[in-house]
């Protein structure tokens, strides 16, 4: 039943209590987001991080401080509108909770990225495979050895997300991810996983393994796993971001992300 | 000095016979065309080929049948504004000449085709290396396994050129080729060769090899030697075609060929 609402019914859900799982493949069309909530002392340090490293990192919205709204991505009140929010204290996940409402402090800036929902929404209705998606699992994420331009306190190594393809259909994912450079955009690598210093495809560092058929090409995209690892790293005294698959899902369309 | 004439001004010495050598890095920034010339009745049959095969054979210009004009692509008289023609009787090269027009005919109809100078400037315009600009060689082209849709006498398989990328500058030129439909576009294939049929990189079928690094993907471009293999293949009585390389130059930029 959840699937047929739209956002804001969905929303409206989530912030009685009554929808408290993953948003995936909910509200399908929709932009759904990352969240990263911190103080304003370091909100400055993240945005410019977020700014150098645009492929993991890809700003969609930014609140005001002490303004629980966006208003850019619907009627939103971002303290009660996730199902399930990892507060951090010094770079420590010490709780999960439905709601920060009783958290929520005047300096506190919200921050939107894009998630590969949407692009993997784009792949599928372009007829590709997902294999993640056939295999009813997450995708497989891994470490990197390639550096993000660090900011302030925060810096790091990227986290890709793997999807195989034929390589026709990675050419054709490529064209198709292009066109959304705000939800991660092209592949930043395809082939040779070691030249990213990825060792065993089959030990993913986040999500589950998944099947790679010898004439396949694994194709890696910048992961939105990268700002929580640098955050993390980054051992900030307070800091709030979203559970796990559990997006603030927005009134704008996938489709109206698409660059042309 | 020649390449410093406008299109038009080089097609003026190739007419007199002053410039009478390959055309590639001749008037830079405009279009070069691979060029057939058929008797009418076989004439709707070829047009067939290569819109079932677009990405080899990609038409940009079509003449009218007797008339030796293509004014789209500027002032032009096929007859004598190629460095040199190949003429083929019943599928067989049987002479190499700088004019036509002692074999011009009232059934002839000139076709112009995109070619793959166009792409290379439009890769090396973006910054990448152009393996075979490099090494200053012919690039290295493949039959492949890939049968081409037929039409009438015409058929056979894929020609491909290749050219090898590290993984980040193969995303970019697969982006950059996208944006030009008309003159191949993006790669058919990426990755192991041996997948459409190719033994042996280090063995081209046509032009010269090239280096490719460890850490190299090769990319896989259709090519327009594919509709000269399916013409000498067809056997027909009588065709017209450039010499390899040596191509009509128009008036109408590379840039005028993007689609975006």
């Amino acid at each position: 039943m959840h699937s047929t609402l739209s956002p804001r019914e969905l929303r409206a859900a989530i912030r009685t209590g009554e929808f408290a799982r993953h948003t995936s493949g909910q509200a399908p069309g929709f932009v759904h987001c990352n969240i990263v909530i911190l103080p304003a002392d370091c909100a400055l340090s993240f945005l410019r991080f977020c700014q150098l490293n645009p492929k993991p990192c890809p700003l969609i919205a930014i609140g005001e401080a002490g303004k629980p709204e966006l208003p850019n991505l619907g009627e939103i009140d971002i303290r009660t509108d996730l199902p399930s929010y990892r507060i951090f204290r010094h770079g420590e996940l010490v709780e999960e909770l439905p709601d920060i409402t009783a958290l929520w402090r005047n300096d506190l800036v919200s921050f939107a990225l894009g998630c590969s929902f949407s692009f993997e929404e784009a792949l599928l209705a372009g007829g590709l495979e997902v294999r993640n998606a056939t295999e009813g699992v997450n995708v497989p994420m891994y470490r990197t050895n390639l550096d993000c331009a660090s900011s302030g306190p925060f810096s790091g190594k990227m986290v890709v997300s793997m999807r195989p393809f034929q390589a026709v259909d990675a050419v054709r994912a490529i064209q198709i991810c292009t066109r959304f450079p705000s939800v991660h955009g092209a592949p930043i690598h395809l082939g040779d996983p070691t030249q990213i210093g990825i060792k065993d495809l089959a030990q993913p560092d986040f999500g589950d393994a998944v099947t790679i058929e010898e004439t396949e090409i694994p194709l890696f995209w910048a992961c939105g796993v990268t700002p929580q690892v640098a955050l993390e790293a980054a051992r900030l005294p307070f800091a709030i971001t979203h559970s796990p698959g559990c997006m603030l899902v927005t009134d704008i369309r996938n489709s109206q992300l698409a660059v042309l």
